[in-house]
């Protein structure tokens, strides 16, 4: 494993005896999406790992993928070893966190040392023997009815809980709105368009300026739009006018 | 669709043109990882909908999964549609919120209404036609190397972030708002509008359907509003018609 330029570059994902060689690619898909490199892969079945380095579209980071014997040899050098898990429940001798949590834990720990992030297989999860090399357990917080995920998406679900940027939350927005002058102009126009098609003599409305004008307003129109509506509404009011004068 | 019991059964994940059957069941295992219900899958790929259903432990909730011809169909009792997108950048017509922002958002949108959340093809991802229904995009934050996620992991990712945490989001605004069926009944008869009006012979717009779909969208009607607006638009074509008929 190459030197850590990034607190992410410290993550290890290790698969632990993974049996589909779809799950192993679409794992390595979801680092690379993610933007994590180093993938292990321990006792997996030989072949779905052949294959998958094999697959048409394989990444370089499969091709780059270890191979380990044991789960001891492919945390060795990790100061934080987190497994996840489906269950709520084991008769756990670890601690569990929820994914949210754990995610937290992880990235404080990637500050100054490497994490393993550890996966079982689509049958039966990680063994005790396997566990019994982790800190602690992580859980994504699935539904009782369904608690067991497909691998690439619990990892897919992991690293992006681990990038997720808790500043993105805060993202505000910056509407540009149109002039109180353009909702105004909107306004006008569409009064004379309701006036000329015959709508006010069929639904006479009380205060009918007012009412339209918060109409309008309500619409909360971006600039262009503005430009786009008001273009709309008096080629209306043209052609409703010129009509009525060569009828007239 | 049943009578919502609770929040999380108004989202109906929309698939569209889906190409590839495993992406169908894993997209359909991810939502019963999470507890959502609702898929509706438009314009599949016939074979693929059809395998996709009969895979062994394909779940209930694929059986039960319906199938649109288009999106103004899947989506017309929704009151928000989101598209989701691996693009930054794309000469967006739409506004582009990062997930985390906009799960907040749909789940506000799920306390009073249906909302539907978009995902496009393997290959191409939404269309231009597809994401004009939106009424705004959301963005998974990959890496700029490699933005384009699985569909399944990407479905999965999107469900995760909504139901995270979703207790601290329980403060739901009820914003009531139209609903697609509404906008889109609006959109046709302003495109009416301008045709009667002769707006379109003076100013031709390229695809016109797609750019007042979204034009109207962004207007984010109340249900009220949109009742009153497309009274004065029905009203204006009728007389626009009318003027015609004499005329002529």
């Amino acid at each position: 494993m190459p030197a850590a330029t990034n607190e992410f570059d410290r993550l290890r994902v290790v698969l632990v005896a993974a049996r589909n060689p779809l799950n192993i690619g679409a794992a390595a898909r979801a680092m690379s999406n993610f933007g994590f490199l180093h993938l292990c892969v321990v006792n997996p079945y030989d072949a779905a790992f052949r294959e998958a380095r094999s697959a048409v579209g394989a990444s370089a980071l499969l091709a780059n993928a270890e191979e380990c014997k044991t789960v001891a040899e492919a945390v060795a050098d990790c100061t934080l070893v987190v497994g996840t898990t489906a269950v709520r429940h084991r008769e756990l001798q670890h601690p569990l966190r929820q994914l949210e949590y754990g995610a937290r834990l992880i990235r404080k720990q990637l500050g100054s040392g490497r994490v393993a992030l550890l996966f079982g297989s689509e049958k039966f999860g990680l063994s005790n023997a396997a566990l019994s090399h982790c800190h602690w357990l992580m859980r994504i917080p699935t539904c009782e009815e369904n608690i067991s995920m497909n691998l690439g998406q619990a990892v897919a679900v992991c690293l992006y809980e681990l990038i997720r940027d808790g500043k993105a939350a805060r993202q505000t927005e910056k509407v540009k709105r149109a002039t109180a002058a353009e909702f105004e102009r909107i306004t006008t126009t569409l009064l004379e368009a309701m006036r000329a098609s015959g709508y006010l003599d069929r639904r006479p409305i009380a205060d009918v300026e007012e009412r339209m004008r918060r109409l309008v307003r309500r619409l909360n129109l971006p600039p262009r739009d503005a430009v786009v509506w008001l273009g709309i509404l008096r080629q209306i009011v043209w052609k409703l006018r010129s009509e009525k004068t060569r009828v007239d």
